[in-house]
């Protein structure tokens, strides 16, 4: 482990502790303390005793790690089981060009950097400037770098009917009302290309797929509306059995593919 | 368009056909013949319409289309809704080294390939020769070149007991004995490295993590026993409510990190 | 087994066959015929072998057979799974006044029947005159006897709006306009009853729910909005795991308690 | 409201008090309190005010609202969205006589007495004498008199292998190994009757189920093997989804049908 990088503490139990490890520094649980210099001089996959005597494992976070337990959120995310359909159902690829409308809190982004790859584009935009103020710090942690130097990323405080850039591959919209842009999103994305839209209410989606039909039906052509629900299962010796409570609902995933202007 | 590109035709109940455009060659379906030559004058976006009056859409296939519409099938295949999962919790990012076992159709491999971007390393096997060969057919289809053109990719017919390669990130088994394997994976995944095993039923679950948890409790920590459902709605007009039938169970997903050997 | 009796035959398969036994009939199926007169000298539980040697288990239907199997069906039906909830969260009681509408092809009325006892009342209402006699005709059929001895049924084709009979425990409406009969409803539900509506589709839900809230908020709370899944297993040999499908919708069951007029 | 019944006070946010009314007695919570003098002099659906000026509904308790507020539980129970699935796949029929092994806290109990109403028999046994103590004392809370008087229940401490009734039409077991009992189900159920067992994890459903086949595979044939996921939904104005969270398992419904001795 390196100072500077982000480390995962595992118990037993698998409670996780996420944290960036410093010279000097110390990570203080219910169960005593440990010294991040100690953390320095081993490797993943090892494990480090607190002084109350509580093993634990280091590990380095996932980014569903990074997603679940470290980014600061300061609206509601987009869950990593969603990120993966997104993925699939846009069809995000290596080399895309994306516009993500709005950025939140940045989780959603961090997914899109990774799966565009470093030949890809990114451009997270949000019209509110605390949001892309701490998605920039949330990137700039997970990847230990400033924003700067991650390429294939432009994040941007920008209302979506402002936005200059076009020929997008894949637009996705994580916005309330993405009924208004409909006529922008036209406009910047590619013939044949994807739109995905996130939205958490029904009658939103109602609203969405209303108006394509009815006003933009030349336009866009409904590929589908999903939702995904995530079942753990949890074992105690012979126990085997789902766990007890679950997600139920987080929010609708509604594709459209872009037909020719 | 262009000649050897697959092409995906989609009419107005979002029924789909997907094929290799050639030059000289006919769509023939239930409701008319189209010209390929036709189709290379268009773009993706656009329409064309058969010769008995039937106006469809050009689009580019996604992988998941390519998937579910074209790839050959000699297994049961890994369905997109579940790669979305093994994407995220078994956290492939772009460079990773991949270790897939066994290939089965390729479904999953084409979107490890996507993933881990030409910075990283998917080295998949199988140990039945026609499963390699079917594979790499339909890997070769979906990207329009030659396997040995795709340089992140190492394909062949081998037994997970027989590989040689090393110090993968992740490793993926969509094998019916993971148990039997637990050995060998231990020796070739990094230190902190995740294991992902894919199971159709229970009782290879609890083999699974009985056998982790009575032999190798000190190689590998469980991190989650996952299955996903995916439920797809429907707006017929103003009627919109989830579609009558869904894929009820296609599999488990099992999660470890690897502990220091 | 007795003449006149519904008979179940189950094969190996867990494939069912539902009948009405009689003297001389002949019971004709892919794998051969039965002579009803072999079985009337059966007992439930028993086996019977037909002319091509296969080899049926000898049942009573329950009602849930009755109904997935042999219910004559001209409408949508309610199903046994969502049955099972509104009993429950409808709180049907031995001894209650129940007012069903619409009808449709009787399947819950069946099950209300039941529910109430012969201390208790339905009645069963629809407007459609088809739909009365073809309930009744199945109703005739499970009970294997005049609709007229069934005391706790009263069976009528008439619009929910001319109803006269009042103070009723519960109403359950399976209609597609609910909202258009809260006041009827108002005038005829015992106070703290309960009101269960049965809907297909997400839009009638927010209507109704929306309706009630802005005109009706004295006289009705809502308890809930529920939709359930069932899901089922298979079992071959160790192969133990979910079905490949399952319905993954039915409708919507909402529950509103009645207040003081 | 007379005094010794039952009543159910809702606050404005749907929180539920469940109580039973005394003459002199006063009920106090968070936002005040109500004397019970004052319920008396009401009527259901009708609401009364608090100390504290918070306006609550007057209600009687569903068999549900007590299952779920107020039955004392020294086990785990049956919920209410899996008691009506064992009602119709149990095929619970006005009139049948059930045995019940065990009883824990009485929660299927209750629903069993009302489902096979007055000329109905239910057994209830359990062979630990607390359980039958506590499951007693919620039943007589319930119905409000006692046990003696509720002529179609016998409650009692009891083994299911030493039970000497026979000719069930139903049996149901919540213990937590059936198949130890399977010899004594088939004496005492009726040929073609049904056996239901609820069980909480997958291997004891592969057990049950092995065994079956494996040793009474002339007695029992499996009719299925059932979960039943319960979604509820909420209203915020226009902001209608199904809620954040739910029970993601309860139990596995396994029913069998018995054959000929």
């Amino acid at each position: 482990m390196k100072e500077g990088e982000l480390i995962l503490l595992e118990d037993k139990k698998g409670k996780k502790y996420l944290f960036t490890l410093k010279k000097g520094g110390v990570f203080a649980f219910h169960k005593g303390k440990i010294l991040h210099d100690e953390i320095l001089k081993k490797r993943a996959g090892q494990t480090i005793v607190s002084s109350k005597g509580e093993e634990l494992l280091i590990l380095k976070p996932t980014l569903r790690d990074f997603v679940l337990k470290k980014l600061k959120r300061i609206s509601q995310i987009i869950y990593p089981k969603d990120v993966g359909q997104i993925l699939v159902l846009a069809d995000i690829f290596e080399g895309a060009k994306v516009l993500e409308a709005g950025t939140g809190s940045g989780a959603l982004t961090l997914y899109l950097i990774r799966a565009v790859g470093e030949k890809g584009k990114v451009i997270s935009i949000d019209e509110r400037e605390d949001m892309v103020e701490n998605a920039k710090k949330n990137i700039e942690e997970f990847y230990q770098k400033r924003i700067e130097e991650i390429k294939s990323l432009t994040l941007k405080r920008q209302n979506l009917a402002e936005i200059e850039e076009k020929d997008f591959d894949r637009v996705i919209l994580d916005l309330p009302d993405p009924w208004n842009y409909l006529k922008k999103v036209k406009e910047v994305l590619k013939e044949g290309g994807i739109l995905a839209c996130w939205l958490p209410t029904i009658l939103q989606v109602f609203e969405l797929t209303e108006k394509v039909e009815k006003e933009f039906s030349k336009d866009f052509v409904l590929e589908g509306i999903f939702e995904t629900l995530q079942r753990e299962w949890q074992k105690r010796k012979i126990a085997l059995r789902p766990k007890d409570r679950m997600v139920a609902h987080t929010g609708f995933l509604i594709i459209f593919r872009k037909l020719k202007s």
